[in-house]
C-alpha cells in the first residue's frame, strides 16, 4: 500500500517530528511504501497567486479558479504544485499530522491545500444538472483513497468534549474532515487526536505512539466516517440542502452523517 | 475611532479588492482613520517558525510558543510581527476581509494569526487559578476592541444554510470568531458574509457595498455575539466545561452563546 503522510511542524526535535518518524517506521515495517511530504522541511510556499501557472501573462488579472484549472489543464502548473498532486494520485492512503493552531491546520498546510487542490483536479470537476452537482463530496478524483488526520493539541481533552469550551473536536474538524477530505473524493477516517502535549514524557511517548501505531495498523479495517454522498438522493439540487425527510427538523454538521 | 482593516485577496481588480477600497473610503468619509493590512501587497511571511525571534540562538530547539513569549518579551520579535501588534493596539475596531477558501481563511490570514498572536500577547496571558484560566475568551489583551468578518464565498446562501451541504456558516466560521477573535478578547459582531461572488456585476456591486456600507455605519451600535465569557462562572475550571446546568443535555458550537 503506498501512503503519503503530509506533515507540518517547524521543529524535526519535537513530539510531532518524533511521531511522524514513529509512523513512517511502522509503516514501512507493515510493508507499505512511505512518502512523506515534510512542508517545513521543503520549505514550502503556502501562498497561492498568479505565479503559481508558469504562463501566466504578466500584469493580466488573476482569478484564482480560472488560472488554476487554465494551468492545471495546460500543464503549466507550477512544478511543486504538480509534484504533489503526483503523489496524491500515487497514495492509497493520505495521513495529514499537524498540530492544531488556532483550532485548524498550520498555514504552511492550509496553503499546501489552497494550491495543490487545483481548479479541475481537486474542484471543478465533473458536471453539473439538476441530479449531479460536479464530482464532489463522495466522489471526484480522489475517490476510492483514504485519508486520515493525526492531530496534537496542547489543550486538555475535556476542553474539546462535547461541551468543552473551544468546541468539539469532531465540529473543530469538520471543514477539513468534510470540506477538504471528504469534498475531493477521500473516504476519512475517524481522526487521531493527542491533547495535552505539553504533558507528555518519556513513558507518555510509549503509550501515544503505541495508539497511533494501533490506528496506522488498522488504516485499511477502519470504518469511514459516514458522511452523506451529495449526489446519492439525500440532497435537494441545486440548494444542496439535505432532504426535510432526513434528519428532521435538526441543523448543523452532523446532520451529514449517515446514521444521523 | 481607529479601525484596522487586515485584508487576504491576491487580486487588488477582484470584487474583494473593490469591496476593500469601497470600505476605506467609507470609513473614511464617516470620519475614521483607517489602516490597511492588505498581506498580500505586503507579501505577508505566513510561515511561524524559528526565525520569528531575531535573538534565536542557531540550532536551538525551538518550541513555538517558548520561543514566540521570549521573543515577545525581550523585544525580539521580527519587526513584522511587532509592527502589526502595534496596529491591533491602536485599533478600536479590527475588520478582517476574505474569500473562504476551503471553509477558511486563505493561508496568508492564518499566517498572519500564527506570527502575530504570539505568545504572552493573544494568548498564554493572564493567571491559571482555581476561578480563572488565564485571560481568555472574552478577557486578554484586545478586550474592549470590536472585531467582524467580511467574508466571500463562490457557493450559494442555501449551501451554507442550517441543513446545507457545506455546513451552517456560523459553524464554519465559530473556530475564527470564538476561536480567534473572543479568545484575545474582541467583542465579535455578526458576520458580513457575501455569497455566489461569481455572479455578481455592476449592479450588483452597488447592491452588495451598499448592504456592507450599513454593516460599517453601524460597528460601533451592532450587538456582539453574546459568546460566554471563559472566567464568569458558566464553566468548571480546570476542565473547562459548560456547567450543567446550561444549556442542559445539549452539545455542539451554539451552547457557548449566552443566550442558549
Amino acid at each position: 500500500m503506498n501512503v503519503l503522510l503530509v506533515y507540518a511542524h517547524p521543529e524535526p526535535r519535537s513530539l510531532n517530528g518524533s511521531l511522524k518518524d514513529f509512523a513512517t517506521h511502522r509503516l514501512q515495517r507493515a510493508g507499505h511504501t512511505v512518502q512523506v511530504s515534510d512542508l517545513y522541511a521543503m520549505k514550502w510556499n503556502a501562498v497561492l497567486d498568479a505565479g503559481d501557472n508558469t504562463a501566466a501573462a504578466p500584469g493580466a488579472r488573476f482569478d484564482a479558479s480560472q488560472d488554476s484549472k487554465a494551468a492545471f489543464e495546460a500543464g503549466t502548473q507550477s512544478a511543486d504544485i504538480a509534484h504533489e498532486q503526483d503523489k496524491l494520485r500515487w497514495a492509497d492512503v493520505v495521513i495529514m499530522q499537524f498540530p492544531l493552531w488556532w483550532f485548524s491546520m498550520p498555514a504552511i498546510l492550509k496553503g499546501w491545500i489552497e494550491r495543490v487542490y487545483a481548479c479541475g483536479f481537486a474542484y471543478g470537476v465533473g458536471e453539473h444538472s439538476d441530479s449531479h452537482w460536479g464530482d464532489r463530496y463522495g466522489e471526484g478524483t480522489l475517490a476510492g483513497k483514504r485519508a486520515m488526520l493525526v492531530v496534537t493539541t496542547g489543550g486538555w481533552d475535556s476542553h474539546y468534549g462535547p461541551r468543552g469550551i473551544n468546541g468539539p473536536i469532531d465540529d473543530l474538524l469538520f471543514p477539513i474532515q468534510h470540506g477538504v477530505l471528504f469534498y475531493p473524493g477521500f473516504d476519512v477516517l475517524p481522526p487521531h487526536v493527542i491533547y495535552r502535549t505539553g504533558k507528555i514524557d518519556e513513558d507518555g511517548f510509549e503509550r501515544v505512539s503505541e495508539a497511533l501505531g494501533k490506528r496506522l495498523d488498522t488504516l485499511m479495517s477502519t470504518a469511514p466516517i459516514p458522511f452523506r454522498k451529495q449526489n446519492a438522493g439525500d440532497y435537494t439540487i441545486p440548494a444542496l440542502t439535505l432532504r426535510a425527510g432526513l434528519a428532521p427538523d435538526r441543523a448543523g454538521f452532523d446532520i451529514h452523517l449517515a446514521q444521523n
